[in-house]
């Protein structure tokens, strides 16, 4: 998987017949080697959705005509798409507070190679996790947000990430709220982890509210920031069991497993862009 | 499980030095064998909650006199408790409407053995599972209640259950809201079935609401009744993965076999006592 | 999902370029409307398998003609093939011993139209289960098979299964062991049900086996039959978790709880056409 | 939990009428202010196993006399016990090969407090790891195990074993088999992960052979070590979704999250002295 020299492209198009065929015969007539390929219809938005990933050995459209090539079939059938190169690895930044739990797992991660992509930089504020990024020879930027300096801190963190080339953003438990101007420049490109099972327990202190509650089950939800908060579509969830024995402390250290491998899973489908995300909804390619 | 002839003392008091020597010996001065015996303390309410089951055969003391013999350490450290007998089976009355996979599962795992109860009768307000309970040889009555006359019918429900001597009531997936009197009448005593992972959302058409936010997970809650609707203490939830491709009637139809299992468990820990509930909550013990 | 009129294909062929193309261009000259299709390489085997199901309102060319049209195009890329009506409905045949919690379960779910399937008989060798499959209104047959008796009762099973027009067969909890001249009448068309997680605790008594071992998780595996015991393609597996509180009457009453779902699954799927059986295992289509 | 200073009360004995009372009578002759109380009976064995904890602020007799005190209660009913102080940190050592991600989860949730223990050092075969263990100020010794060296290299590791004062063993993914001599000194007291759902898959390349059999469902098993290979007391195991889209990779990939977990578990259980092992089992106090 990680080695292959590939190109996958992602469709979102009205449903009509006859989009299979016309895809699979674009990239034939270029000697194209499909590796996957999953489509998607949801009949309630009349929505056709694909992913299609070929090998570029023996493809004989350079790539850098894709595009030109494309075009005519996407303006015909109304189509969004993009298209990505396994040889070009996105760039990755990661947004903490104090805990390093996700942060550790994803920089672990992504030594061992099982995240292809590179990590640009870690934005924090705080100091306490320079010591572990710098370890990973990552480079790590200190912007203490307050409520009162939010948009100034805020274009410090723009100039960063433009800096640094960054193509998506990663919030590895940073208890900061983006504000929607933050948000809406990385539409569907910035990932957050929620600490419960959305919707429920959506803004503060979740465990705190679940402990309140009495549930059996404490979660975890990976989503895109949207404007509004903890309501972006939903990635990836996952939970775990829990009983009258458990504290909340209990629930924190649990929590913290569930959190580090819902988020990674995020990441790792992102990276590998077998996300789409349309009316507040994802379809997760496999 | 099922043949040993055995009492079960469920109690609750407020938390202190002792407690578990203090029941302890008043057992063993009756030469109880203990077979099980759980309990927890939940410091934020400074609580001891505490189940224990011993055999009867060589307790010297006749449960008649029960009673009368523990109500002294009970006044002393001012416990809640209720003492039950294997001996003596509870009485289960069962609502329906018309959706049948609830009934139908609970019917076969009374009539395996797995439900150690037995069910007084079934209430419904449709004719539609008459052939089928019946086929059990359980007495079936339809009571049509509409938003008018819920009164009226209610007290047509009561006489039903007052006749039948019904000690609990499982609403299975019964589509009506019980009156607050209704409740009143059996705290801790009426299990229902939501079909959603609560909190998330509680009340009307929860696998469409679910549909629509695009989770990853839909679950099952099953709980005690109280007057505030799909708020009572949970006693057990159960989740089952989705996908994108899975459109209402396949969350319908996931979600059954989720309904099922997690009313069954909440239905058969109720018989065996297992449940105590408190602060809006339950303790399960094992 | 259960209203509409479609046909589905499943093909397995050696892998090479330009295969969906093929298959949705020949969909496409007669007007095909896909409504999903989903495609598989096992690279480890060289192998392209496929699954596509259209909407045959609006397909120009009639069904009893598709094997003839489609057939060059089969030769010329050495593909096995099967297509199946959503109008025809398969017809079923149930094995049971005495325990009744599988056949139960699927009766229930073919009952409320979860299987699009006909049950043609239940063939047992013991009575017990009479008045539950007459209940439900299906022919019921007692074949009595001993160690000594096998081939004659099975010749009996053979004849009933040949009057009674049956697809395939499901092994609900029977107790025997079909004969190898059995299983080879019927390749990828006799499930079973096993109560473990196999390849772990094959053969006999399986919950004796997980608590005499001290397992953490027991689990169900349902398979394709083959003419060695508990080693056909795996088409689902489940587990649950246990303790030490359990003795093997709680992995029992907890395991017929992954049998039920397990078995029905892998029902669903073969009725659904969402299975290819290939190298000892198998695709499961979604 | 971290904080508080308590005893822990381990004890396993043939099961008699009056354990409890005697058990409880005899702290509270002291002032305990029990914490947790945790018991079990095998009726199969007849054995009676608990646990129980209790706050040493106010306890009257002096943990240094503890021992003379109890052993006449241990002797009359043919006790097997252990006390323990959470003020006394247990001593673990990690033996790794190359694979880091167990151990790089191990030191993570040691420096978070997530495992109240020391860690006095890490074993290894190979070089590869000492970067990042003494980025955890922990000491790193490379000891190179081979077939022909094995023991002369135990005798190695022993003597490290034994300056570090090690209480427990963890092999965190440790490619080689321990001698039966080695393993006959820690009794009870050596943890290792194994990568499959055991006793599926024991011994070599377990997610090769659950790729060859088709399972559904991959696993991990964290057990103690004894003379026989992947067959000492089970103590937790997890297990993990796959489909045939995944390959061995895959399986590896998802494999390393369930060893993460599994394994955690089972070390911070044995350091908060929840586990007790016998007959080849364990049972786990919650």
């Amino acid at each position: 998987m990680s080695e292959r020299n590939s190109a996958t492209l992602l469709i979102s198009c009205p449903d009509r017949k006859g989009l299979v065929a016309t895809i699979a015969n674009f990239l034939m007539a270029y000697n194209a080697n499909i590796l996957h390929a999953d489509q998607h219809q949801d009949s309630s938005e009349n929505l056709f959705l694909m992913r299609v990933e070929w090998d570029l050995s023996g493809f004989t459209l350079p790539m850098e005509n894709f595009a030109a090539a494309f075009q005519p079939i996407a303006d015909e059938n109304q189509m969004t798409w993009r298209v990505t190169l396994s040889s070009k690895k996105p760039r990755m930044a990661l947004f903490v507070s104090k805990y390093e739990h996700c942060l550790v797992d994803l920089m672990h991660r992504w030594r061992i190679g099982e995240l292809n992509c590179d990590i640009a930089l870690v934005i924090s504020n705080h100091e306490d996790c320079r010591r572990l990024v710098e370890f990973n020879g990552i480079p790590f930027h200190v912007v203490p947000v307050t409520r009162d300096n939010k948009a100034e801190m805020e274009a410090r963190q723009w100039a960063l990430l433009e800096e640094a080339q960054v193509d998506f953003i990663v919030l590895a438990r940073y208890m900061q709220v983006l504000s929607p101007s933050f948000v809406e420049r990385y539409p569907s490109r910035v990932i957050n982890i929620h600490h419960s099972f959305l919707p429920a327990f959506d803004g503060a202190k979740p465990y705190h509210r679940a402990f309140a509650r009495g549930v059996k089950l404490i979660g975890a939800t990976s989503h895109y920031v949207t404007e509004v908060l903890d309501d972006g579509p939903i990635i990836e969830q996952e939970v775990t069991r829990i009983s009258h024995r458990d504290d909340v402390e209990d629930l924190v250290q649990k929590g913290r497993d569930l959190e580090k491998v819902v988020l990674s899973r995020a990441v790792r489908w992102h990276i590998e862009n077998r996300i789409l995300a349309y009316a507040n909804k994802t379809v997760i390619f496999d």
